[in-house]
């Protein structure tokens, strides 16, 4: 199994070299799994554990969902069994060229024509191109594409339909359809082990029945027909994306602090006393406030992806008896936590890398790969600044429903306490009040995160409109919006540790935790609460001396906290993070085994090191 | 020449393939090199237009300019000639495996043996394997090594040897040597193209006189015996380095801000009003408050390495006259302006990276690899936490001092100041004060700097030792060692307005840049200027406006001032941050040429697709 799904030779490799091998790897797992009649949950954790972007993701995580989602139960009938047993391969063709975050403004075209009973497919500009879809550039049989939907000369804004684009026979593409693979992407791994495709249609018809009909058909003699089922119950399956991604976030956060903590407690420098060691890296402040607060931030994530699974059942459970009163709050809270868990994830992983100094920035220490293939998450599903600005509309709209007496729930709640909020100042005036230092962490929060918003509302208002003002103080919303989510971060990791957690000491780790997470935000953000003089600057050197102490309290139980992850060597693909810490004998003896040390004498010496050191170079327009 | 250095296709290769490429583009440039008869300062730009890390980056920028440094007349007689003429190539062997900023913890021996009148060079342990220096892995002949030097059973601590590697025939290692590449690293091309490496000796012996003996040499019978040059001449050669590392930063970023600048006038999304086109999403607020503090720090950067080309030429000129007394002071300030600027450049390249949206993350972007071979910049030549920490034990020192009546000089004069500074608060009540808003910028920056240090000061004093004390708030000392360096750069810039500028409207238009750069700091900080009440939340908000209003005096011209960079479109090396705006269809024609387009079915088809879709895979154990 190590032979087959191997990756640490991944970086080595050119792209087809990488891609073919991808291939083969999707492959082999598919005979796994169909020997051993793996169910598709087990199947999805086979491939998580896999590690590595491929085809599959789309057809399973993406192609499938949408005819699950968008089909009639017929349609559902006749693409899913092709589907399941993959005789059909499918992708998710969305966005466009020149179109990403901006789904109205989609250009392709699907015309019915009502003389064929057909639709007309179209990319009737370069920037139509579809563009980016995972699996479509060379693997995909078929696509979920999405297109203006044109009937009787009117435009009914974009639908999904579902259409095949290569031959089921020799894979070529079909008549009127152009895909290819849009080429190399960031890192040396990364994606580049999946297709992500381009696609144009020139005048392709498909069946009528081929737009996916659950919330809408069109006739036989083209009328366009809402089916009434209501297009909010579309909604569940975005909150069960943005869980998923949510989770992602606490999973690639956690591999990239595992290797960070581990290889800083293996890493010595400086502070050598006659005869004695260096100092490990991680007993030095300057790497503990960095990393720690990551180390919480991944086990914070991790309490919200359980909350938001919480959060996935109790929508779903709405939505079937038609209760949509709850959409706008976790619409706008879920995006949120999208944006601001994979923003803080990728820059985390970055800073991980960096904080193992010069070797991070070998594949070797497994983190420009997580890196590369972590980053994209910040865009796809909603880029990560319009997802914030969208949660900024509704944080302004509940607030300015609160004069009509509308009372904000869920995680707006607190909204609702506005003035009595604000005239409290923080009673905070010893750094070790532990007891009630998340509570004063979570007022802080809720009062700068008030605040912000409060002070920017009547300077929109003042704009000469509202989009105006929304446009200029757009930075300063992002920031408030960006404040809200922390706030419900902090929330849920408090409001899980009320529970019962086994384990006195786990208990006592996991609220250290807590403390590091919540405080550390209170710091970063201290301009927030000086600027209205609710914290003092004495309290917030409280604060700051409270968070070193707590690093303190944190040290010891550092690499245990990591080792909890249970990652195992083989998923975390790093020898600075190796569970046994034998980095540097590891470092030396993969080194040798690189391609590069094949031989002693490195090819080119030939052509090109030895003439130069001859003095036999050849001059230009000479052949080389 | 665009065909023999082409780079469009270096993130398609493997690592193999990419590096022989490097080899061969290196004999060419030094072929047309020979043949113009050009000097080694053309050589230098014609590689720097290559723009590929290369062993020659190190055979010119380390190894000849230490043995220039460091070698006697008669050693410099006897090896540079061969250096010039690459009929030896070199590199500079320093950092160790488990040794990187701490020098002198470096493990590597070089024992004196008085009965053949050789050094005998060894590496005693694993972590003592040079590990990192570049050139050294595939193709150098010799290298700079540093070695503990050991002579009559002392050690006389860290000293350069000049050593040969491989041979001069057939470019075997010698006995006794151990070399290999380290492996892949960080991005797609990036540093691929350089064969980093890794050293040991066992029991290499070498002549008395390959210690390169300027500053102290070793007798016939083994004595140490300095020569009474002065080390502090060496510091010549690192402001040197430095200056080039700023000037450097100033040239990456303003390549990523010239990408993402132009894409974003390009790119339009949302605000679609009927039939109109989307909005620029350089109109954006959002992206403006990112993008433009970006281009203002690339033209802040230009003029400081313009200052710290003067500041060379004064250290040189005083360390020729034996005048040392500037030297603490900068040391300090260049070490600190090489922390800042790399960072915020590194960060930066990443940050336009993510400006330009999903298309960022394509290497047709240019910016992938643009951070991949820039970001190394923050670890070599001193990890830039650790530089910043020199930077906070010299304001320490310096505020010390101010009791004993020593007055602080150079960029270290404000410090001279504090009772002044500090009992005024901002007096600005206007934002459009643009007349005063630098002095007021600069004096929030000085107020901050200064209260920041004075607040940890006695906090540190009171710990249990000076040391443990300092470890204690090392975070806050970074913090406001980065605040001394960025008011540096303020200033500088503001400095170098004040001389003469040709054209009143470009003197406007960088005057602007200078308000964005100063005013972004200033609200980045705000926490440091609030905490003490030096400025009012009322003023902050003035600040913030302020900047607004800039934003849109610079938006007419940013891609003006973008162009006059004057990057090629070669240089720049993305399809998005072409000079002509023509960004989709080129993206579009690009990928379609990509190797993986080569053929309309993909490799790989027949083995790993087709058997999925046909359900004829074989299971398991069988070969796949």
């Amino acid at each position: 199994m190590m032979l087959f799904f191997r990756k640490d030779n991944r970086v080595s490799q050119g792209r087809l070299e990488l891609f073919k091998n991808t291939l083969r790897k999707a492959a082999h797992a598919w005979s796994i799994i169909q020997s051993l009649h793996l169910t598709e949950a087990e199947a999805s954790k086979l491939r998580s554990f896999i590690d590595e972007p491929a085809y599959t993701d789309l057809h399973w995580g993406m192609f499938i969902p949408a005819i699950k989602g968008q089909g009639t139960d017929e349609q559902q009938q006749k693409w899913l069994p092709l589907a399941y047993r993959q005789t059909i391969i499918g992708c998710y063709a969305q966005t466009e060229l020149g179109h990403g975050s901006n789904v109205q403004g989609l250009e392709t075209t699907a015309t019915f024509d009502p003389s064929t009973d057909e639709f007309i497919v179209n990319t009737p500009t370069l920037t139509a191109t579809k563009w980016w879809p995972g699996g479509l550039g060379k693997v995909s049989t078929h696509a979920i594409v999405y297109a203006r939907l044109i009937t009787d000369g009117k435009d009914y804004g974009v639908h999904a339909f579902i259409m095949q684009i290569r031959s089921l026979e020799d894979h070529h593409p079909l008549p009127g359809v152009i895909v290819a693979d849009i080429g190399v992407k960031f890192g040396n791994g990364g994606y580049n082990t999946m297709d992500n495709g381009l696609l144009r249609f020139d005048n392709v018809r498909i069946p009528r029945d081929n737009l996916l009909m659950r919330v809408a058909s069109v006739t036989r003699h083209g009328k366009y027909v809402p089916s009434g089922v209501p297009r909010q119950l579309g909604y569940g399956a975005m909150v069960f994306v943005r869980k998923s991604i949510v989770m992602d976030a606490s999973n690639y956060l956690s591999r990239a602090v595992t290797i960070a903590v581990r290889y800083s407690a293996v890493r010595r420098q400086f502070g050598t006393q006659q005869g004695k060691p260096e100092i490990q890296v991680i007993d030095y402040m300057t790497q503990q406030s960095r990393l720690f607060p990551l180390l919480a931030t991944a086990y914070a994530y991790r309490f919200l992806g359980v909350w938001m699974s919480w959060l996935y059942s109790d929508v779903m459970a709405r939505l079937e008896r038609g209760d949509f009163s709850t959409l706008p709050e976790v619409h706008a809270c879920t995006a949120g936590l999208k944006s601001i868990t994979t923003s803080t994830t990728a820059d985390g992983i970055e800073e991980c890398r960096k904080l193992c100094g010069g070797h991070g920035y070998l594949c070797a220490s497994g983190l420009p790969e997580l890196y590369a293939a972590y980053v994209p998450a910040c865009t796809y599903e909603g880029d990560n600044v319009i997802l914030l600005l969208q949660v900024a509309r509704f944080l302004m709209k509940t607030l300015s429903l609160l004069g009509s007496g509308k009372k904000p729930s869920g995680t707006a709640a607190y909204l609702g306490n506005a003035a009595d909020l604000l005239a409290k100042n923080c009673q905070v005036m010893k750094g070790t009040e532990t007891g009630s230092i998340l509570i004063y962490c979570s007022m802080h929060l809720k009062h700068g995160q008030q605040d912000s918003l409060l002070s920017v509302l009547p300077q929109i208002a003042a704009a000469s409109n509202q989009e105006a003002g929304f446009s200029e103080f757009s930075s300063e919303l992002v920031d408030a919006s960006r404040a809200h989510c922390e706030l419900i971060v902090v929330t849920r990791f408090m409001e899980a540790l009320k529970k019962e957690i086994s384990g006195r000491s786990v208990m006592k780790q996991l609220q250290t935790l807590c403390y590091v997470y919540a405080l550390s935000l209170v710091t970063a953000r201290a301009g927030d609460f000086l600027v209205t003089g609710y914290l003092s600057s004495k309290q917030l050197d409280l604060a700051k001396g409270q968070l070193r102490s707590l690093f303190r309290e944190l040290r010891p139980n550092a690499v245990a906290l990591v080792d909890s992850f249970n990652h195992s060597d083989y998923y975390l693909g790093s020898t600075l993070g190796r569970f046994d810490g034998n980095v540097y004998e590891n470092l030396y003896n993969d080194a040798l085994k690189d391609p590069m040390n094949a031989s002693p004498v490195t090819e080119g010496y030939e052509e090109y090191i030895r003439p130069v050191l001859k003095q036999q170079l050849k001059l230009p327009n000479s052949r080389l």
